[in-house]
């Protein structure tokens, strides 16, 4: 059992803090034998990188990452893989307003209640910066699936949502929303701003597709491909819900609404509907496997909240800085990388038991 | 590593399939000297068992659990408890059919797919009787929590939720449907008929909350008490959807009308909201643990629905035989189960790293 | 984490205690599609079973395995296989000086410390009566490793050795001490006689081999075949040490004396001696893996031995009842099912890094 | 499970190659508030360090570390901990002999044949630099066990023991060889001399003894503390042979003389004797837990041995460049720290269950 650690056989370690001087994974278990420089996983970084537009947060970061060990004249060598970024942006900030009270919809009061005191600097451990580690080690991930293909999108920014009939992939990456619906994304670029300039901040809904998992993988009953998916989505920051295919929406479905039809395919079953998601039983269906995931409105807001001191005294507390006022959708491609974690685990489980 | 485990300091082992002799769990790590018998458990086991009413499946199962190993002189001695549950009622039914074809839904395909074949018979390991052994090892765990209440309930059948104004803890044992509000008991009790005599079925939505968790338990990063409590609802048969607190709703949110504003109380903060459910960075804040979860409609309905058979021929399946018509009612003890099960692992590594 | 728990992905979990109802085993991970029965069992725990000569302790037990889940039609369907054998001779003694006082050399006083109170029949959890159970989930992981045969024998007792030229591999079955030297295993009979007519005990070396393994099994680092060699065996009730090949003597080698020379050889290198036991960096060389391992002489004793009651007040203890007289013989089965199963983990392990 | 990481709650990953940019650990689980920086960590480090004397290899590395994350003002946080060193003289040697042939007794067939090939440069991540990164968590681990004190030191070399009358513990660190006994450190001198100027090599026994540790750490049955010992030391280089306590010479005791009397003490029980080495039933006893640890000699010699190359084909190999004669020596600090980090975890267990 390591906290800080996800995944069985092909497991990542992240360590480091927001204003730290650098962070870090280390992935363990990996196949040997495959093609990886830090060339095929800085692309990944970029997608999730600060400071690209205006609609996040404007710390200023490059995101390098280096690769310190596990790779030997270009290839995976089956050893760790130490995947290092180092901080460059820590502003030097006046942290004193942070380090006396707690802000409402942060880790602050439950980092102090359990560990005694915490890094107040830029939520220290409880960052999301901590997801870039989860984005270099997803790239590594992505080389384990090869048949796979992972997409994610924003589906919904403070309850407006993309009309799935103008559903457009080549969109996705032609805005800075992850947004496949063109009409979705001028629409949102204005409520955002708006948000922005009000000091206020917005939630969103991520969904996320991979196509391409053959049946079979997932491990019941206690590591379901389903399960590990809803602890991997909500083990990121600021989620608060996961659906697997219909989810919620299922639960208002008759047995017959619901049934995925099943008749003779090419290669196995074709399916007549996709309600479950691709996932069964715990295990996949060959069908695409669907992820939705609700991320809340950045807790970091201009407006005051009424909060405690640290010594239990009434305050109120704004939070100045910077701030993605929607850190949802810098959740996407965050969500794709632990959708590539956990199938590559499954992948390698599916394997050893099965192959 | 171990499929069929969960949890870490304190874990549990499940194993049986639907139609063999028994099932059971094995629990480990439990802490010693803790007052268990078979009459601590059994209560549970009974609000979970089978063929108590017309809304439930008609197979009956005593569900009697015998404790094997662990206890002595009535506490449990800090080495594994053995639990243990035979099966009374696998009727000598005729499987044919569903061993030749696979009913949709159903794990019958990702089963055969992953593993090449399966034990058809009920359903074998991925059927819901598998839950009474959580329940069980469910009813362990709260020994290690005396300070934690937990309640789950009904709060939607079909899309028809309860009035939250008609909140009424008092009636949730008092209706077949674990149901708060005593009006919808009244329409549920009508639509579960309806669908039981068509042969159909209905999902539902279970919410759970547990007081008394202090401020302080969760492990972050990727042992946050939200991540494995979606990990542990979604791992539940039949589960498509996991919220904490406001969940999806929440996306909606703007930062301010989800924001948790506190202020001096009594005993630490005192909390003006729960939009969080109780959960900041992955560790309980001292507020009540909302967990929602979904379920689907049972797979199995008397509508033929197209299929295909193992030799890969086109066929239609209808599932005959003793259902649940709404699943989700009985997973509201499971539910309540497994929120027991992870804060009773959390309570333990809170006590290992900060105790 | 689970302390009754044993290896990743191919891995069992004991529970049971000595004078409880029963004991068993669940396994976990085991590949679907193997033959498997209780008559497979059967003849590796009847190797164990105690009462079947003079030279054992004279408990009488069946030992009959059940299978009670995992198996469906003759093999293993990839889910846990739950493995129950009852206790059948729990005879009613006496137990009042047992519970009073501790035993020098048990686990008495040190399960007291840890737990608070211990069950103090027959030694409860710290009887060497569960190792049963490991023997019986031996005898399923020899199926995952069909290409290797696994071979444990007595090497000495009491100090007294085998003399390697009289080695001979159809003794070790042909007499009670599993004696590959017919003349050893005379001059042990009188040993044996000796201690047990004195209320003595001895201790003894058990050596065990496993051909067949092909080079490449093992987990570096932590999980490097010989570290788990080790874990394994030092397990195991009464055992105080292990080496791999050469073990202590190689302590004394000179490089040029210990190194295992290589030349091209059919199938990969031949290698001209085995001083490193067939493991290298942690990962097997396809040499033979040699393991040995230390028994101390049974603790159980007829001699009064000074200790301390409960309450702290000084007294003598002499252990009446049914021991053996050295429990290392029956250590032999014991350490071939421990072989088996750490070498069914790490092949299922390589197959999912580099399968 | 990850292959790299050791322990359970306080749980470390190593990860770094001999003569990559850098190896290092990641702790994780320790608690909160502990008093931590560089210099607490360096002196661990320094006292394993290459390059000190003339009887180790010459290589010549600074061996400093940093603290990358999981300390904040001076104190553990209870967030990971990353330590880094860099690796400064990696001698741009030709690797193209050893890149090219196996050296017996190193990894190299081994890995070729797990992983379809290796990082040759100085035996990758094979080398005993590794244990490094383990030193270094070893030191954080120490501040977890106040209460215990732990000392190595050199019992054997080349098969000539210490005199145990002579032994001082004040010598350990007086000479290079951490030998108690400074007559023998005289001999071994010159014995360590004369291999080196052959070219030649030679084991070592190494002892280690842990005083402090309370009666009731360990985590029966297969986390039993003298198992995980044997793990953590069989898990270094070139060990070959673990003992607890009286190790393989209890097995040539009777069971009187093998008896640890006790008698009433001032705290607890005070033992007579110490044959088991503190631990029973896999549980301390409150007396010094005691192991010994067999390191046979380095492979690298300068006698050409007979050996085959990638392709397959005969060839003999001589290991030139820098090595230690006796890699034994610097064995002892490693260990410490081995045992230092399984009393860490078994602690934070021991508190979980029954604290």
């Amino acid at each position: 059992m390591s906290h800080n650690s996800f995944g069985h056989l092909f497991r990542f370690t992240t360590w480091g803090e927001s204003h730290g001087p650098a962070l870090g994974a280390v992935v363990d278990g990996c196949p040997p034998g495959l093609a990886l420089s830090e060339d095929v996983i800085q692309p990944f970084l970029d997608k999730r990188r600060p400071g690209t537009s205006r609609f996040t947060t404007q710390r200023q970061e490059a995101d390098r990452v280096r690769i310190l060990s596990g790779v030997f004249e270009g290839r995976t060598t089956g050893t760790p893989i130490s995947l290092m970024i180092e901080n460059t942006d820590q502003r030097s900030k006046d942290y004193s307003e942070v380090a006396a009270a707690y802000r409402p919809g942060h880790a602050d009061y439950a980092y102090d209640a359990k560990y005694g005191f915490r890094d107040y600097r830029g939520g220290g451990r409880s960052s999301a910066r901590e997801t870039a580690a989860r984005v270099a080690a997803g790239a590594v991930a992505r080389l384990v699936i090869p048949e796979v293909r992972i997409r994610a999108w924003v589906e919904a920014i403070g309850g407006d949502a993309i009309d799935p009939a103008n559903f457009d992939d080549s969109q996705i990456d032609a805005n800075p929303f992850f947004c496949p619906d063109a009409a979705a994304a001028v629409r949102w670029e204005a409520m955002i701003d708006a948000a922005r300039k009000a000091g206020s901040s917005l939630g969103a809904v991520i969904a996320c597709e991979a196509t391409g998992v053959p049946a079979g993988w997932g491990a019941p009953l206690y590591a379901k491909l389903d399960a590990e998916l809803a602890a991997a989505a909500m083990s990121i920051n600021a989620v608060k819900g996961v659906e697997i295919g219909d989810g919620f929406a299922a639960a208002t479905l008759s047995g017959e609404a619901n049934a995925d039809a099943m008749r003779p395919g090419e290669d196995g079953p074709e399916f007549l509907a996709n309600h479950a998601g691709g996932i069964a039983g715990g295990i996949s269906t060959g069908q695409p496997v669907r992820l939705r995931v609700a991320f809340k409105p950045t807790s970091s807001i201009l407006t005051p909240v009424p909060t405690i001191t640290r010594d239990g005294d009434a305050t109120d507390i704004r939070t100045k800085g910077r701030h993605d006022p929607c850190v949802g959708i810098r959740g996407a491609p965050v969500v794709e990388a632990m959708m590539a974690l956990v199938l590559a685990d499954q992948k390698l489980r599916h394997r050893a038991q099965c192959g």
